[in-house]
């Protein structure tokens, strides 16, 4: 412990981006706003998108996004007087985040505007982190940015391998991360993929998304990602909102998207979700979705091509068939004849197949499935 | 897809390591023993330890363990032919992973016994995994190895930034991965951290495990393990068996353990789990336990030292009340009065603390915390 260091409490010295700068200034500008209205004498309001169920839509684009509702947070309302004073004091922990170069989760946000609110105003605004997330999410939709641009880091999960190279700069510093020289471990994706985050080198053919940990690194020890010029990433199960923003990145470069899940209602959600995108983020639109994403299995008809797949297959759960019926009463899944007949075969035979599946005959047949199939391009839409 | 490869089928190439021939050995020598007692018209048999709760003991060591009550697995036993055989069958199948020099998960090699019996012995022996997980415990402890030794890989979870360099050799290839460049995401702990893996630089004064990847984060930001000179590795919840493992090695360089957890349920789970191991994995003893470690916090006696948490601690749950009372009746807890203080503090208040209330007053307020306890030494054993 002799070589003890101090530890500096002023602010990072890394000078803000020009992205920071604007997110900085529209949360500047919404508290000019406010003031200019109280100054006229007349009630701050304070507006946002409806965000319910209601609010949600699908295009012909192929992904979710909210619709035109409109809901107004006033101040001078008795009912809404509360939720206003809190998204103003959440708007001010962001610009103060910002100001600091710093980051924190919505949990420190929660227990920053707790340990403010407390003691300013003698009230306990923020008894639940639920509440926080909330005003959180009315900010994005209001600002039109994500939380990550407001310094608010997210549950993080994921990694990749391949022909990626990264400059990440972050906390005052940059470094440079090479995905191929990850070893067993692969690159862990981050919480936010765009600020301070350069994608300096991508020389791939296509960018594999595999559902389960497990056969990322069957395939990683395979080297599949050198053999194939590919990126090999998995999101260990459902994509974190980190993941599918990285995933939206890669597609913006023109490079195919192929998801390799189980044929199972988890499968399914995990593609569709990183496809369309989700329910409770339809706020942020095409921004997490991917509808270029194709669907390469495993599915049910691989039985025709793979004999051996048939003793492999394992009885569907309850789960499983109420989400095949789900997925058939969606416009957008019942118009693709392919997934009909993959859903229906599930609902037939009360059968599914894993990812894992594949590795029964010899551990490296995972690869040479993927293999085929991209070749082939047998895909579902 | 101009510039395709062909993805060579062939074992990797890399040769098999000492420690790969020292299992391939145990597994060879197993299996000749079998032929040996069938050979001498004996009933072949296979011998492992018990290991249900009323074979786990905690010694003055600090770590649980399996006492001495074995099982034996009769080959010429109805009950057990079936079991005995299964047994045999894991064994074979672990013995060409590691000729082949590839490895996979223990549901991948559920799917390659289901393959193989399914076809030579016309009868589904696998129907469920949790059958072939049971068979690898057997194997585990029979021949005293890790899984992870009989190339079967385990769910990883966990990042670690700071001072150390690794060699990793793996999938035929050989990288090298510095713990101090991993930007924001920090280098993934793998599932198996000692075949083919070697800390050929660790210049750290201790190591810092954080409950919470979000603290990890936010320590991570402040570039904590560079000003303190330390490691900062985050399980990200409860510790995986490769996090174990790399914190019992890390101890074994003699390097000290300080665990930063929540002052709930499960902070104390986690900390005990690194501390002692679990029930469930006694039979791996002190190769995945680390009695070394000790508990920086938070505490409810912290509040004591930094005033604004009173105002920070949150509601108590029945899980939480229910933990506290359990831990007291454990005599490895019991004995140490600090701990015995702590609990009696969250039953009598009903309150306990995140860690992530230490941002309250700051964000850089966590690493102020921390190197606090560390200079002044004070920890919960």
């Amino acid at each position: 412990m002799a070589k003890k260091k101090e530890i500096s409490l002023e602010k990072s010295d890394a000078s803000l981006t020009k992205e920071d700068i604007i997110v900085k200034e529209k949360l500047t500008s919404l508290g000019k706003q406010l003031i200019k209205e109280i100054e006229a004498g007349q009630s701050p309001y304070f507006e946002t998108v409806v965000r319910g169920r209601s609010n949600v839509l699908h295009g012909e684009e192929g992904y979710l996004y909210l619709g035109d509702k409109k809901e107004k947070r006033v101040f001078l309302n008795v009912a809404q007087a509360k939720k206003f004073m809190q998204t103003v004091a959440v708007a001010a922990k962001c610009k103060k985040f910002k100001e600091e170069n710093l980051h924190t989760s919505i949990r420190g946000l929660f227990y920053q505007l707790k340990f403010t609110l407390g003691e300013d105003l003698d009230e306990e605004l923020f008894e639940e982190q639920s509440e926080s997330n909330e005003l959180v999410e009315d900010l994005e939709v209001a600002l039109n940015l994500k939380r990550e641009d407001l310094n608010l880091s997210t549950d993080r999960k994921g990694v990749v391998a391949g022909n990626l190279v990264i400059r990440d700069k972050f906390g005052g510093e940059e470094t440079e991360i090479d995905c191929t020289k990850q070893g067993r471990s692969g690159w862990m994706i981050p919480s936010d993929v765009d600020n301070g985050m350069e994608f300096i080198d991508v020389d791939v053919d296509y960018v594999l998304v595999i559902e389960k940990d497990a056969l990322w690194q069957r395939l990683n020890e395979d080297k599949f990602w050198k053999k194939e010029n590919c990126l090999i990433i998995t999101p260990k199960g459902q994509a974190s909102r980190g993941c599918r923003r990285l995933i939206r990145k890669l597609a913006d470069m023109k490079l195919p998207i192929y998801c390799f899940m189980d044929c199972d209602a988890w499968g399914w959600y995990i593609y569709w979700t990183i496809k369309t995108g989700s329910m409770n983020l339809a706020y942020l639109g095409r921004n997490i979705a991917t509808p270029e994403a194709k669907f390469i299995g495993v599915t049910m008809s691989d039985i025709e091509r793979y004999d051996f797949l048939k003793k492999l297959t394992i009885n569907a759960k309850e789960v499983d068939l109420k989400r095949a019926e789900e997925l058939l009463s969606y416009p957008w899944i019942s118009r693709h004849q392919d997934w009909v007949k993959e859903l229906k075969i599930v609902l037939d035979t009360k059968k599914k197949i894993e990812q894992d599946a594949l590795q029964g005959p010899r551990l490296t047949f995972v690869g040479e499935y993927v293999r085929e199939k991209v070749e082939n391009k047998q895909f579902l839409y």
